[in-house]
């Protein structure tokens, strides 16, 4: 990035972006950095898209996603006006902090979590305050709760959380929505499929829930861009109203039609989804045989430290045996190591390299 | 959209959202109300969508498009850091106006004109002022010129101009850009290259403009969802910023793909522009025969009205008639109907329905 320009509007330079993991154009690397899926999408994504391809492009898409909201509600149990949609769940999560956040008091976000969130409070002039989570990088749901019933403007909390992968039961996301009546408490669950418990079935009872999802992670269709939020009406009515004040139609035709066949086919979901359960599970297991520790996991990628190894350093040898993984130079995590569950063979890869560059060092 | 709620940031409940033309989920209408393009897409874009959705859809798409952007700048003598690219130019203008025109001063825009300028405007609280064009609708450049030199928060124009199709020669726009040194004249064309002078060669001379484009119209590619922006790199950088502080990956895979394609596509572009622009010449002389004044069009559209026919009727009669133009019951403009150009066919049977709606009062 340059140098700031006189002809930005003042608060630009002052942004701190967020910076994406590595995505090279360079073939062969085992790229276990941006936490994708190893699987493809399902045979019938490709198909629809194919089919989708075939007429209709110079038209607009609907702008509403009127016929993917309905069957999204008709899967999870609700009505269609409780269905957002938008391109990726960042552009749904940078619509619901314009629409809920902006408020008198601050937002209460983890100090270990998506760094996006920092990002989009930033863009919005939103004071953030980080709350401390424990020593085993876990969300304090209680200390959370403590804090925000004394007055906050939303909670936003990832679960399972990123990058440690730790997830938060069920009853702990309701002590927080108990705890913050008035403001919206933000649940993403960008990678609940991996294991985590989903607070959809809370949405009848909360009228300050937002829960938002992805297609990139357990669908496979990170390059597709799709993602949802799911609240009662009068939020996705918020969300609705800053769609269409900024894009009428977020969602092309081919991610419309992609989209409606991932999630019809719950068979291709549950099989991939299971064999990346499994395959972390395995990981696990051989990251500790190399001396790593290993938080619990229930997403889709594993956070690990090495006591007697560097982490910076590690990534930067694995990146010379053409393996990416994650490593984030911040306050209380610069020791681990976010690493992306590949398929079998990719795995098997990640550990052989590091068992070369840990007994060679 | 439902009445405010207590959840919403204060700024919500006071939005008015961009109400897009109708896309009715009815076959066999003729739609001539959106301005999209009656022809296909070249059979590369489609081609080239369907080979991208056969491999990659798991990955993350490049947050850069840096492959696009190259092919962009190459076709117009530009440097890649002088691109941006967006889903669809709705989001780029939303971008470039959170970037560019959040100032003291207020931003100036003519009082006719995509209506969407002052939604953005509102949603990040940016204060305008209307300039009236003048009595046949045109944008009076010299008074605009004149307001702007005695400070403004920057320009935007459309050109040619929506809804009235007319376009500025290329002396007028730079008349806006000498009046406004220090704020980002932003000129956009999405409708260009139906007939109207890009403003492109003026980039390198002018550090304050910007210009934006799409695929929708020309490339008829309305259903993919890509925009542009092109202009020295201080000002990509800004928008750059602004776009990784609120969506790090906004065109998918698909679109990158389809994009490239259509803008190596000449002969189609060139073919079916050519077609557009024939149809149009003559569809304005059927309706003057009709007894309708219409305004000289640069776009894929013409703004017309009928001195013995209230438009608002007019427009619903056609809707019964299967036919679908569109009305903005806006001031100064309520008299007029926007029909967008459609097949030889498509522009006949609108003549013959309006013949009988007006034989028939």
């Amino acid at each position: 990035m340059s140098n700031a320009s006189t002809f930005w509007s003042p608060r630009i330079a002052a942004l701190e972006p967020y910076v994406p993991g590595e995505q090279p154009r360079i073939a062969n690397l085992i790229k276990l950095n941006t936490n994708e899926n190893p699987y493809p999408p399902s045979p019938r994504v490709v198909g629809a898209i194919k089919r989708a391809a075939e007429s209709g492009l110079e038209r607009y898409p609907d702008p509403e996603s009127a016929v993917l909201r309905e069957a999204l509600a008709e899967q999870h149990g609700l009505d269609a006006s409780q269905v957002f949609v938008g391109n990726g769940s960042d552009e749904v999560l940078a619509h619901a902090f314009f629409a809920f956040f902006q408020q008198s008091q601050p937002l209460l976000i983890p100090d270990v979590t998506y760094s996006f969130y920092r990002v989009y409070a930033q863009l919005y002039g939103i004071a953030c305050e980080l709350e401390a989570v424990d020593e085993g990088l876990r969300i304090d749901a209680e200390a959370l709760a403590a804090r925000a019933a004394s007055g906050c403007g939303g909670i936003v909390v990832s679960n399972p959380n990123a990058p440690t992968g730790i997830g938060l039961p069920l009853a702990q996301i309701e002590l927080l929505l108990r705890a913050c009546p008035n403001r919206v408490v933000l649940v993403d669950e960008a990678y609940v499929d991996f294991g985590g418990e989903s607070a959809l079935p809370l949405i009848g009872r909360y009228p300050n829930l937002l829960v938002v999802q992805t297609l990139s992670k357990s669908r496979s269709l990170a390059g597709l861009r799709v993602g949802f939020a799911f609240g009662q009406a009068h939020l996705v009515d918020g969300l609705q109203r800053v769609k269409n004040s900024f894009n009428s139609y977020p969602v092309d035709r081919l991610a419309l039609a992609g989209a409606l066949a991932a999630i019809e086919d719950e068979d291709w979901f549950e099989r991939t989804r299971k064999d990346v359960i499994d395959t972390r599970e395995g990981l696990l297991l051989q990251l500790e045989d190399l001396g790593f520790e290993v938080l619990p996991s229930q997403a889709n990628f594993l956070f690990a430290r090495h006591p007697a190894h560097d982490a910076c350093r590690l990534a930067a040898s694995l990146r010379k045996k053409a393996v990416l993984v994650r490593h984030f130079q911040q306050p209380r995590i610069a020791e681990y190591l976010r690493i992306s569950v590949g398929t079998r063979d990719q795995c098997s890869a990640l550990v052989d390299a590091l068992a070369d560059i840990l007994g060679a060092q």
